[in-house]
């Protein structure tokens, strides 16, 4: 690999995403991608006596059947990068201890999928593994009632709020394959616009989105109509039309090509989730199911995936922080 | 860099760590090894408002101080990783969102310095960064208020209990340079016994540390007699006494030589901590202070240094889940 620009690394053997896998929860299941999850839930619990447990299930089941669907025995995996939105990140932790993969922890709030694939990529070009998996995961039950307010209390929310969504998406990385491939990725920087609204996700978001999508542009000199989709991971409704009018002042118009996961998730006239889907599991599900689909099936030859990430928490909050946010992204 | 026996990857070309800088807390410093931290700090608060505060400010003093030190510049640093113990790593993050430089979030509860130092290396070597910064931080305060009780309560402590570090500690890493090396990293399984009291973490996480020590001398062919050093990152008194003896059932003495980050911290005897020191910042400020200095002074040449990590939180341990161990580690 090769350090191009300011951010950008350039693999010199692309790695190959050999299979994904996604299960989600039953809102998710209602909604205009369904079809393209290996995994719609009926309910929110799976079994499970906790919304906790049942995401730590949720996640397990995404990477065993990722594992499964590669036909690579398990022993045969190098590393695992994982992690998710709760406290110390419990459902990645406790959802793959039995895995029995050395295991690397990663933070990256919504980004943790998208920084999932751009370590193990380096990993797998760099010699240093064959194959890794990648996993995220978030549950709307155990999220709202962890940064938000009970769910018992009935909240109203306003129109700029995201909805967590319940899911997870495991990509199983090869470093000898036929593709889609990954060949770029550009880790971001954190930016903070002091934005405090943790109900306003999309706005925070979209400046650190700009800040990756323009340097992502200027380090490899590609140009929007490079890609036949620029996809965010979680901007929503809101956080998409800013980051359309913000790429527009910088001189990029991608209105053409692009859209976001949190919108593609859920069906915004009929399903009530005001600015749409957010989330670590949006990201994983939308891209293990629908995008992996459309790359395999070669109806999008080229993508860019950038994903962004809340760095907040409810403590954080309280003491009047702002919310910086991070975002990595990825390239097909 | 190639990967060798199970889990174990060998630089090429073995990385430099080329500074680091460290800042602890009133009562680190009037511990044993106090003389070898940057800087010592009078009380828990540093002049902020509240205990997040203050432990952004260290972490953010300390990459500051590590970069000073370089005397490289910041636009020279490919990437950050960094994390800490608190609820969605928010003390790197808001601690770091002025740095500028890629930022990736990593969580490994008490691993997550080595565990840093562990994907610089590989960025490194892998030709995919040349100056890379690894940090992390925790706080007395603001730990024990998240994972146990408020301190003003005045909690009894069992014996068993380990004392979270106020500190932080940050490795500047660099491609070419005279050393000290990281050569091989050995990141580790997560290994749960099925211990649910969170004031014996020691317990829990020495089945862990002798997971990642086994599996790194079968890897490489070593013995613990290779080493001068061999150090694990928070096991305090008693999880050190429990890896000793754990290590010589398997057939490995490892007693003459090694030593723990949570026993070196703080004076047993004269300080009240029970089995000594533990926290992000206990075994990444120990590294950045001591053993950094003993390495550069050819006190100790050969290290192995073995950090573990407790993935727990609060809501976990209240539905009565056990703790399971990551572990990670990586050698100069």
């Amino acid at each position: 690999m090769k350090k191009i620009g300011t951010q950008t690394i350039q693999f010199d053997n692309p790695v190959t995403i050999l299979e994904t896998a996604s299960i989600v929860g039953p809102k998710e299941a209602d909604g205009p991608i369904a079809k393209y999850f290996d995994q719609c839930l009926e309910d929110e619990f799976w079994g499970e006596k906790t919304w906790e447990k049942a995401e730590s299930k949720i996640i397990r089941e995404a990477v065993n059947m990722a594992i499964t669907k590669s036909k690579i025995p398990a022993q045969d995996i190098d590393f695992c990068f994982a992690g998710d939105l709760l406290n110390q990140c419990i459902s990645s932790s406790f959802g793959l201890r039995e895995l029995n993969i050395p295991f690397l922890g990663i933070f990256g709030a919504c980004s943790t999928f998208v920084e999932g694939l751009c370590l193990g990529s380096v990993f797998i070009d760099g010699n240093g593994a064959n194959n890794v998996i990648c996993a995220a995961s978030s549950h709307f039950c155990s999220a709202e009632k962890q940064f938000r307010f009970p769910l018992e209390l009935g909240n109203q929310r306003p129109p700029t709020a995201q909805w967590t969504v319940t899911g997870a998406g495991c990509a199983f990385l090869t470093k000898n394959g036929m593709g889609p491939y990954i060949t770029h990725i550009t880790p971001g920087k954190i930016v903070d616009m002091g934005i405090k609204d943790s109900n306003n996700m999309g706005a925070a978001m979209a400046p650190a989105a700009l800040d990756t999508l323009i340097t992502h542009f200027e380090d490899t000199g590609r140009k929007p109509s490079y890609y036949d989709a620029i996809i965010t991971g979680d901007l929503g409704h809101v956080g998409k039309e800013i980051l359309n009018e913000l790429a527009l002042t910088k001189g990029y118009n991608i209105k053409a090509n692009y859209n976001d996961c949190g919108v593609l998730i859920f069906d915004k006239e009929k399903q009530d989730v005001h600015s749409g889907g957010s989330g670590c599991g949006c990201c994983a599900s939308v891209f293990s199911g629908f995008l992996f689909n459309q790359l395999k099936q070669k109806k999008y030859k080229k993508i860019l995936l950038i994903a962004t990430g809340a760095l907040t928490n409810a403590t954080s909050a309280q003491q009047g922080e702002s919310i910086p946010r991070h975002c990595s992204c990825s390239f097909y």
